[in-house]
């Protein structure tokens, strides 16, 4: 019996301003045939109410393109956040709900716009509803437009599962994804900083440049100037998809991931913080904690967790307030990291920037010296 | 930035007599690396049921390869049927608990014994729970030894969601399917012939010489001879497969689907009998009905609906007790079908076995003189 075939994917990432009012991408993105095709809107409820004039300049949107799409009823509004992810439903109920009771089909589109979470739930949905439907993506935090929103995975929390968070997901690639900068001026500083952890870490593990280029333009990116932090933003995702599209392993099977750096103590401090700790902010702490134990284990050379801490307190990081978490808790992190990869465990530590390796053991006191380190640091800047 | 890359997969299906005490090919699926890795098996209660020695040929086939695979606790029973996919949760439920809560990651195997529904829904929980983990299938009735158990999509219900039956599935490429001939000799006589409707249909619409050997074997088959039986299941799986494989289209990303002749009347019965009809017997009557549409459109050569009446009859189809289903509704079938593919309708029919053509306009006439047609001669059956 024949056995192998080869499935060909296309994830398109496409930067734009104004794509909703001006813009040329998005519209081909959501063309399906020739007939108008069925669009189903799900929006973030975060991002309507930083921007009241959103759900207008949506129906604009579709009015202008009524020759090629067909609003399938007015946009559907996630929580923002966690939220959308929980529930007594599985996170994806309501998108699932619409995409059934609104006629979506295989030849018609969800569009969602929002942040990660959001993404992730409508993206979940999509990819389970009939089997998967058509996604298309405008993240609009800087997290998800240089980092969740242009990857190829989705989860949400299963629930009335106990340790259910996340556990639900799939590896799809969006139809297509469009990253408008302009949509990031209504972030608050939290959300606008955010994303550049993320951009530090991917500088880290794949582009010393990039992080030279945050390090000098750190005072511009604080004080919000967008057309650098567009720039940041654009070489973070580029960075980013090429791993995905050129890096040989794009849905994970095998278990090195370079790009979950400084993540095994960000997730177990989200986690163990009920969500009050920011992605962000968390993979801050995260990878000064490696840093350090890189140091301590004679892996990354001296002074690098040094100038990374000043970089990200420059750039509002490691002054958030954790309560209620000590070092023990958060080591427990290391051991739930291998047991989501399966077997044995497999940290990414930096040697220097852009020289990242895997170690498979950890040394339990260098980790814990260093969780307390950067747990007083935190608490020192609050 | 770069946009296209391409995942290979690899579909194998095999077949296997005594494939749990006597083969070698099983424990090769489930065989992860150097060390035992961990496999939760998932069985069909309709199985153990009828097969009470299951358990403790499961127990045995663990311990005598320890050196390779380490049981998740006690087997997960699922009730058989469509009862597996519906209830209060999503039917991956008990599938995705017991992935978390024993502890089955991308580096272990979820193995699942059982008919259609009970792969379904096992199928699909493998496929979301840590966004994918490894599945072995072992189909157990003739339906999911040639059909559903070697294809390569789930499919379950969404509770809480009106018209939520499989509205939630993915297509995924298990890590193998086993499939064992000396399992069917305990089903029940529905159970054993279900499965040579999809042989019929896979012998109509790509194998001529398929259907002359039911024909010719037809009482061989009735009289549940093994060897028969297997060489008919072991053709209808290889022409599925290769469908898969070779057919350019695995994932059903376009809108034709040949292997979906006769089944959008077979699903509309299934469904507003509220699952009384079997799959088998409703595809049996949906085959009917689109030859003797075919035949009133000039489509289908003369004689051919007539012949494979006869035969289904003399396999056992075509008698099963149909209530309060009148022929308005099943017509419904055709307009839910193209909601399923999106769009444009698009029904396979058969010009003569071996030619099948699609067609995007179905005669309502035609179809409705079809259907009473095939509901008479079903009643007379009785």
């Amino acid at each position: 019996m024949p056995e192998c075939f080869a499935m060909d994917h296309r994830h398109r990432v496409v930067f734009e301003h104004d794509a909703l009012t001006a813009g040329t991408a998005l519209i081909e993105m959501l063309r399906v045939g020739d007939a108008p095709a069925r669009t189903l809107f799900v929006v973030d409820d975060g991002l309507v109410a930083s921007r009241p004039d959103m759900l207008s300049t949506l129906d604009t949107f579709a009015r202008t393109h009524a020759d090629i799409i067909t609003p399938a009823g007015h946009p559907l509004l996630l929580p923002g956040g966690e939220a959308c992810k929980q529930g007594t439903d599985p996170g994806m109920t309501p998108v699932v709900d619409a995409i059934r009771s609104r006629g979506i089909c295989r030849r018609s589109t969800v569009l969602v716009l929002g942040g990660g979470a959001v993404l992730d739930a409508a993206g979940f949905g999509a990819a389970v509803a009939h089997r998967g439907v058509r996604l298309v993506r405008m993240p609009t935090t800087t997290l998800a437009q240089g980092d969740a929103g242009v990857g190829v995975k989705n989860g949400v929390n299963m629930p009335g599962v106990r340790g259910g968070k996340n556990l639900l997901g799939t590896f799809d690639v969006p139809v297509g994804v469009l990253n408008d900068p302009t949509l990031l001026t209504s972030l608050d500083d939290v959300h606008w900083r955010a994303g550049l952890a993320e951009s530090i870490k991917v500088g880290l593990v794949k582009d010393a440049a990039l992080l030279d280029a945050i390090e000098q333009d750190a005072a511009a990116l604080t004080n919000r100037d967008l057309p650098t932090m567009t720039r940041v933003i654009e070489r973070t995702a580029a960075l980013h998809v090429a791993h995905i599209v050129d890096g040989g392993d794009p849905f994970e099977r095998e278990r090195a991931r370079p790009l979950d750096f400084g993540h095994w103590m960000a997730h177990e401090l989200e986690a163990t913080s009920d969500w009050a700790v920011p992605h962000g902010e968390a993979v801050a702490m995260g990878m000064c904690v490696d840093l350090l134990i890189g140091e301590a284990m004679g892996i990354t050379e001296s002074g690098l967790a040094e100038r990374m801490q000043h970089l990200l307190r420059e750039l509002g990081f490691l002054q958030w307030p954790v309560r209620d978490v000590g070092p023990d808790t958060l080591l427990d992190g290391l051991e739930h990291f291998r047991q989501h990869l399966g077997g044995e465990l497999t940290v990414c530590m930096i040697q220097s920037p852009q020289h990242a390796v895997d170690v498979h053991a950890i040394d339990a006191g260098a980790a814990r010296s260093a969780v307390s380190t950067v747990l007083d640091v935190n608490a020192s800047g609050v």
